[in-house]
């Protein structure tokens, strides 16, 4: 029995994600910085750990490896406050978590990531496509928040702490959220959660366009 | 108390996998068919029932609804054979359910879409793109076959049932699956276990290019 290590980026919304989590669970981790700019991720070592080559990863305390931010929630979250113990319940926040992943971060997720590296400029194509799901997006989230506090349940849960991961900085992703009132709020109210944090660090000066491997490609 | 629904389309893989597992799980339901490129998504009743306005959508015996076919997937598997009792091995079912989701439908399932439609030819840069995107990923999923009779636990899973849907019609988006010889002998052993059926449709005279809402942009 080993202590859970997170293999963690710290200019990774994604892994944020499960840090913030992590934090909220008070759960004891060590924390193995990953620096995918450097290549770190497309070493055999961490194919080993995770083929898919994403941040991040849990090793838990048997030595067993988890890719994917939001199974990593989940489990973490199984049997606390933070996932609901009614199973259709449990499914909803299963199926914003899949949301996230398929429609929240490639839009806003990788536009911000696309900017701020400089691989695209604002005015390309690609970005004008992305800024423009992103805000549909928004709008779908948003009109849910209206008439829920929380995404699930009416409280605070992972499906919260995923979706706040990328919402919560689309304005880096040169989105207004100014239309946005309902989610404003809410990220608000996460914002008030006991044990919230943000250690979201910005990407650093080697996250040149061209090095290392998308994040979102 | 009412019945089980499924609102469903008949061509949709996404749909499949649930009808599959409801079939192996001997499930009673009422299917509801769902027209997609008739417009019947589009609707506001239906973005009652599911705001991201895709199929399949469950409905509860409460009369609560469920979108997204994975979050489906895992709610009707809970406490069954097709879930792991274990955590940890639960999570790992959910990362390569979310994982089919970010990299196995766009690639593969949203190819055989654009071409089964008419939307893209083989020839097209984004019909290339997206097929070497899919075959990067189904080599990632040879490999891991290459040690494993099933993706999670050695026992056939939702996680099966859900990387199955896209990956068996891979043929249909012009992908030769001749050098995934894991994958084959995988697929071959899906096709063995009890209950297994297959009602996958093609797509109807109406899918054509331009018509409805796409499945996968």
């Amino acid at each position: 029995m080993s202590q859970l290590r997170l293999y963690d980026y710290v200019a990774s919304a994604n892994c944020y994600k499960v840090r913030l989590l992590l934090a909220q669970l008070k759960r004891p981790y060590e924390r193995i910085p990953v620096d995918i700019f450097a290549g770190e991720t497309l070493t055999d070592d961490y194919a080993a750990k995770n083929p898919m080559r994403t941040t991040p990863v849990l090793e838990d305390e048997d030595g067993r490896f988890l890719p994917e931010s939001n199974a990593i929630l989940l489990y973490l979250a199984d049997s606390t406050p933070f996932l609901p113990s009614e199973a259709f319940e449990r499914a909803q926040v299963v199926r914003w978590l899949i949301y996230e992943q398929t429609d929240v971060i490639p839009t806003m997720g990788g536009l911000r990531f696309r900017l701020l590296v400089g691989r695209l400029a604002a005015s390309d194509d690609d970005a004008i496509r992305r800024k423009q799901g992103g805000e549909e997006v928004l709008r779908l989230l948003d009109d849910h928040l209206a008439q829920h506090e929380f995404f699930v349940g009416e409280r605070y849960s992972v499906a919260d702490v995923g979706i706040y991961g990328y919402v919560h900085v689309a304005g880096e992703a040169g989105i207004d959220m100014q239309p946005y009132e309902n989610l404003r709020a809410w990220l608000e109210r996460v914002q008030r959660q006991p044990g919230y944090m943000n250690d979201l660090e910005p990407y650093p000066p080697n996250a040149a366009p061209g090095a290392g491997r998308s994040l979102y490609d």
